[in-house]
């Protein structure tokens, strides 16, 4: 039974007093993942959860558990032909330092100028509190026919080391058409925002090494190659003037984006004054010829992370370091092997090593594909007709320089599309002290879970 | 009275005995300049010495006041039509840590395998006592036609800040022919060793700033301009691949070493093996066509002694950083005037910082300007035919690559022309825990200075 809007903005008036009281409730829970004096929390908000799934008409709902902490799975069982949609989402929260800076204390969620402040107000309970408000709505009214399986972890913010190591147990449960993922933003115009790719990511640690210890820079200058500016040079090779990578071979795999993907992330990206004015500098790094939100979206990079060699006090210190070090990041788009593209970095930086210098390449570490979702998904289609319908702003499309690994581990252990659609703004100052989500972010997102879910239902 | 070696060997013998006791004497004092806790031991140690030279035979000895440190002052007249020689050396000394790497009290001085022991052994205690043992030895023996005044300064180790402060007062005293100083090495064979030349120093401080803030290298990776990355790039650009300097006019004033001083350089100049076994690297660096000891003694360097932004932990941290910053000193050589060489530096900076990118200039400071001497001076030609006598390697010639500030302010304070003449050592880890100076070379410096002021003498 496929519900309009009127029918899902009238079940949303129903339920969504109890709504915010269970959000509130869950962000009482102290379910700080990477801090082990938090553990008990993260357990009891766990336990919890479970039970107020099987309270709100899910067929299951327990406890899977993992090497480290248990993931929530709740299952409903839908009608046949309609698909069979996984859920992602996380219980845990960041740690709340510095705790002097809130105006509020973190986990006692209080309502001011139509925010609910707390940690995880937005990132990830408020996204996952919506979500299942809207399910558990469409069960009461009969009229959610997807099978929905919801897998919440509780290590999000610490590596996602439990469902990480135990995806592989779970073959039969994974079993899923689309994987919705409600932990994503809209864009800076704040219009419903589908998340259409995500980049991958490797990093690793050069060092080169010169001289066996500090010289002075007067008795050896220009007899001894100085290290900091032998790494400085190599770094400098990274790139050609026109901002691409002069790595040999880095693009060979490389997915160029279609016309219509480049034209919706440029009209998605913010523009260059939002731009400047929210970090302190204008987006003009990286290739020129694309715009900034492609350059995020489509083109891998190299980042220099840090940079660090010699004396960094005050005033001056006349050495030749004897060591310089830094730490890299590559980013990895679609059909990008990230393996090889490891291999490529590492040989571009023993090709550049100059004789007297000695390169040691420290914790090489591949951190997981990009994903790229296709335009053409019947997933994607349905999405944004239903997000088109929610506010006055036409849909828009994002993709995401960063990554999120157990998305990927979940695309690629499930088979299932991504589907992800957030309602995060840049306000709710997630991860930062005085985080928030707003009441109509909250009513949005269940309209959009809601509408998406009738919709996707026979 | 012109004496010779055999002569001056009587004299050394007479004196040896108590010239090493003295020596100790002067070695118990805990003369650390740069430490306030140590002041008073400075103070003692100067009045001690003051008081040593009054009873060695010099017609004046006295404490000349400056804003910080005194300076000892003795003087002895000589004869008319001789000439007149400045002495410059100094009675402080490092500090001693680490204490517990020594293994014998740094402050006790101790006999052991032909060698003294002691903070100060060397650096510059036991080159100042051999040659006051020896001016001491001429007086006694009516052999000392030259007038001597000695300058024994109480913060070598920390800045030279008094006597800096005070030379403009002292243009009468400062008045003399020659300056002789023996706070230098021997080459790496031992033989005596002029030093022809010394570099001049700027350095300053450089800031890239782009981002307000740390940005995540996912989110904005390939959008904004890194700081890190970009710093790595101005660095590269300060040298060509041949190694000469990029920055642009820096050459124009270089005074280029004469065939018969490239040949003296590179003659006294270390082999690749010593070198590299001395410090752990090669000498490749800096410009390709010329010999390591050319290119330390003869061109001016750029040098990077730090460079430090973003993250340097363990591990990884996938961020851009906000800021860079490095720290770079230049050596110049002669005729470079060192205020132009650091407007030429900056000017390329400021050149050379892409759009985007902030760059602040922090502590630029004018160290001082190089010093050459003429092979031609008549007090050089006499310094190499007494060293040809002291041992039976030829004497050397070396064009240090560092800066001692000290001697080129006495030097344009006083007209006078600086003979560089020590017997210093590689062996003797002056700064270093276990400070050392033996015997023969103690020896060898009282024979040089007897002879070289008896040669001068009218």
């Amino acid at each position: 039974m496929i519900m309009n809007r009127s029918e899902i903005e009238l079940l949303y008036k129903g339920c969504h007093q109890s709504a915010i009281a269970r959000w509130k409730e869950f962000l009482r829970f102290q379910s700080i993942s990477t801090d082990p004096a938090y553990h008990d929390q993260c357990l009891k908000c766990a336990e919890w959860l479970t039970q107020e799934l099987k309270n709100g008409g899910f067929h299951q709902s327990t406890l899977l558990q993992t090497p480290s902490k248990p993931v929530v799975y709740a299952e409903f069982k839908g009608k046949p032909g309609s698909p069979t949609v996984l859920f992602y989402g996380h219980y845990d929260v960041q740690p709340v330092d510095p705790v002097d800076l809130w105006s509020t204390p973190p986990f006692e969620p209080t309502e001011k100028n139509g925010r609910i402040y707390a940690r995880g107000a937005e990132d990830n309970k408020g996204q996952v509190s919506y979500a299942i408000a809207a399910m558990e709505s469409l069960i009461k009214a009969n009229a959610l026919g997807c099978t929905v399986r919801l897998f919440l972890e509780g290590e999000e913010e610490s590596g996602s080391r439990g469902i990480g190591a135990a995806l592989k147990d779970w073959k039969d449960k994974l079993k899923g058409d689309l994987l919705m993922v409600c932990d994503t933003n809209t864009v800076a115009s704040g219009a419903p925002t589908i998340t259409m790719g995500l980049r991958g990511i490797v990093h690793l640690t050069v060092r080169f090494k010169g001289p066996s210890y500090d010289l002075h820079s007067g008795l050896h200058g220009g007899a001894i190659r100085n290290p900091a500016t032998e790494l400085a040079r190599l770094v400098a090779t990274f790139h050609n003037s026109d901002g691409t990578i002069a790595v040999k071979g880095f693009y060979d795999q490389v997915r160029e984006p279609s016309a219509q993907e480049s034209e919706l992330a440029r009209a998605g990206g913010p523009s260059f004054e939002h731009y400047a004015k929210q970090v302190g500098a204008e987006p003009i790094g990286g290739e020129i010829k694309y715009s900034p939100a492609e350059r995020v979206g489509f083109r891998p990079t190299i980042e220099i992370n840090g940079f660090h060699s010699g004396y960094g006090g005050p005033g001056s210190k006349t050495i030749i370091p004897s060591v310089a070090e830094i730490k890299i990041s590559a980013r990895m788009v679609a059909d990008q092997d990230p393996a090889k593209a490891l291999e490529q970095i590492i040989d571009h930086i023993k090709a550049h090593t100059p004789k007297g210098i000695q390169v040691e390449i420290d914790h090489p570490v591949v951190g997981g594909p990009a994903v790229r979702v296709s335009m053409d998904s019947p997933f994607i289609k349905k999405a944004r007709d239903v997000l088109d319908q929610i506010t006055d702003l036409k849909t828009a499309f994002l993709w995401e320089g960063g990554a999120i690994p157990i998305v990927t581990a979940l695309t690629k252990a499930s088979g299932a599309e991504p589907v992800l659609v957030g309602f995060g703004s840049e306000e709710d100052r997630i991860h930062a002290p005085n985080e928030s989500f707003g009441l109509e972010q909250f009513r949005r997102g269940f309209m959009w879970v809601g509408m998406y879910l009738s919709s996707l239902s026979k």
